[in-house]
């Protein structure tokens, strides 16, 4: 393989499949960047045998090839050449020379024979969403993707198309997050669960424009397609708890409120209690005001903030972690509070209808708290 | 006590003091920020018995008083505020309401009798630096500081002002770092060891603008006074390593060399040996050029920067990081490289007459590396 390059794009490249790839592996060959020179074209492929990214520059192919490298070392030494074209070239004992200006470096690659391949996931059924409409669905859910290893399913997000609505929907023991959108150009209706990993992965990939992205799944896999880069994941097995029916109905209180002001007010609030076990914080909602309160060893502290009140007056508390968690990613100014009862959960929803919904588990109260 | 005063210069000086508290002491009130509110003056110290600052703000003195805080909730708390008047009062028992707007805290505070008093040092004598200058000396030196504990005296630096001239000096077991500079208005001769977690302190609080600051010594301490706020050191006792002794008076080989052209070569050259115990690159000096080159299992690098040479041929090895701290810190665009033999220092400073030098050892090669 011989092959001449642009060094900037090279390292951009080599960032982006980097994160296919786990440092921590004990298979020294998936440590490694396949690079496939073919065509006018260099290849690179990060693959840990759960997510594969695949991405590819213009190249001027002098040899055509293959050749597997560390990924950190390439990555390391390519970030460090300067600004202009690089010449990597291999011979038959896979050594590596990388040439650029005055720098020459030579080291150890491994053949590409062994490497695992990507599998191929279907291309010609995809949906088309607007990136950054992705990027904040992933952002406004991935929060409450469970970190219990018992309960693997947990561990990723359910996403659903159906009826021209697409959902990404995250649960752990104490909250749940659902972000729902319509979308064009759904064909068919699906369910799959992507691991939290490769959401975490994706997220890193996606921009904040609004030009398309692509997606698409077959029975074991998802493929996201960004640009000329492809992110294959394995799905996640099993069933996902029917979260429609955790939503509760009805509410017998709500509260309007100001979400910026109450996310500085919980803040506050939580001071207090960080070091504590469970960041506990009570809300006393009345006819104008939320009062937010909290007890600790080191003190206490009131806070309060303006609401417009539908129903009756009640006390709550809960992990004030788990509250400021979506207030933080929630970009609409206002956001209603649905309550039930002090034991039951409560829902928070932007008010300008952005389809989000956040349900919290409240912490039993003594009392006199 | 009874003050208001505003919460955004507030948040901010309490930043500036809470450098002097070290959250690991085991003393519960050398956590604690000492507040003193008195003629229309709020002032703030930290002292951690070694270094101490104490800076003030104008505040509304409703009542004179003292008292002190946890440095860390105190911060917490106030920076996240918004940006209003602020109102803090005690009570008898030494517990601190902070009011502000819809926010009111209650935390336990403790009371200022106990809280130990920096230590006076003489304020006629004092010497005036540019910030920028000192924070440029600093920045060129401290890095040099020993981290060796059974050598204390050498964990600080060395400030020694002569004749006009103020220099700092510091001194691990494999280099030297001394930078100079002429200044206005000195009175005597002075010789202190300053410890270099004051030299970080200050660092933090010196702008990079060109105002004065005010410096000065007696036996003990060191105070440094930057426009409002006074940082006091304890001195380290002991006498420094006459390090003019150390300074080779002559060299048989002198390169002149591009400092980033350099910097980034020996960065790159340093990739494959970094995980390696002593980072070492050989140095081959040729008539119009410098050839560095690393050779370890994971490969080799051979890179080629551009010199005027003068002086015989020679080559010569260094722990790559050690060469590239100094590199780093040198805003010259162009370094003397001076060298007498392959196992005698060597020296690095600006062309430009900028008064920084800096010795490093070399590491003895063996001929067939």
């Amino acid at each position: 393989m011989k092959i001449i390059c642009n060094q900037k794009i090279l390292a951009h490249k080599i960032s982006i499949v980097q994160k296919a790839i786990n440092g921590k592996t004990t298979l020294e060959l998936l440590k490694g960047i396949l690079l496939t020179a073919k065509e006018g074209t260099l290849n690179l492929t990060g693959y840990d045998l759960e997510i594969g990214i695949d991405t590819h520059i213009q190249a001027e192919i002098v040899e055509e090839g293959e050749i597997v490298i560390n990924a950190r070392l390439f990555g390391d030494i390519i970030r460090k050449l300067p600004d202009t074209f690089v010449e990597i070239e291999t011979d038959s004992d896979n050594n590596v020379y990388i040439n650029c200006l005055n720098s020459r470096f030579k080291i150890k690659g491994d053949s590409a024979v062994e490497y695992p391949r990507l599998p191929d996931v279907n291309e010609n059924d995809l949906y088309n969403i607007p990136q950054d409409l992705l990027k904040n669905m992933i952002k406004q859910t991935v929060f409450a993707i469970s970190q219990d290893q018992t309960k693997p399913i947990l561990m990723g997000e359910l996403l659903e198309i159906v009826g021209g609505n697409i959902s990404l929907v995250a649960i752990d023991g104490y909250r749940l997050a659902v972000r729902s959108s319509e979308i064009d150009n759904m064909s068919n209706n699906t369910k799959v669960i992507i691991p939290g990993k490769t959401l975490h992965d994706v997220n890193g990939l996606l921009s904040s424009e609004d030009d398309a992205i692509q997606l698409g799944f077959d029975e074991k896999n998802a493929i996201f397609i960004i640009n000329e880069t492809k992110i294959i994941t394995r799905l996640l097995d099993g069933e996902f708890i029917d979260y429609k029916k955790l939503l509760p109905r009805e509410y017998g209180v709500r509260a309007k409120v100001n979400t910026k002001e109450l996310l500085n007010s919980i803040e506050r609030a939580s001071l207090l209690s960080q070091s504590e076990k469970n960041n506990l914080i009570k809300l006393s909602i009345r006819d104008n005001s939320i009062a937010i309160t909290s007890n600790t060893e080191k003190g206490n502290v009131y806070e309060e903030v303006s609401i417009e009140l539908e129903g009756d007056y009640l006390d709550i508390a809960f992990n004030s972690r788990y509250f400021l968690d979506a207030l933080k990613v929630i970009d609409s100014e206002e956001i209603f509070i649905e309550f039930t009862t002090n034991v039951n959960p409560c829902i928070i929803k932007p008010v300008d209808g952005t389809k989000y919904t956040y349900l919290l588990l409240p912490v039993r109260i003594s009392s006199n708290i």
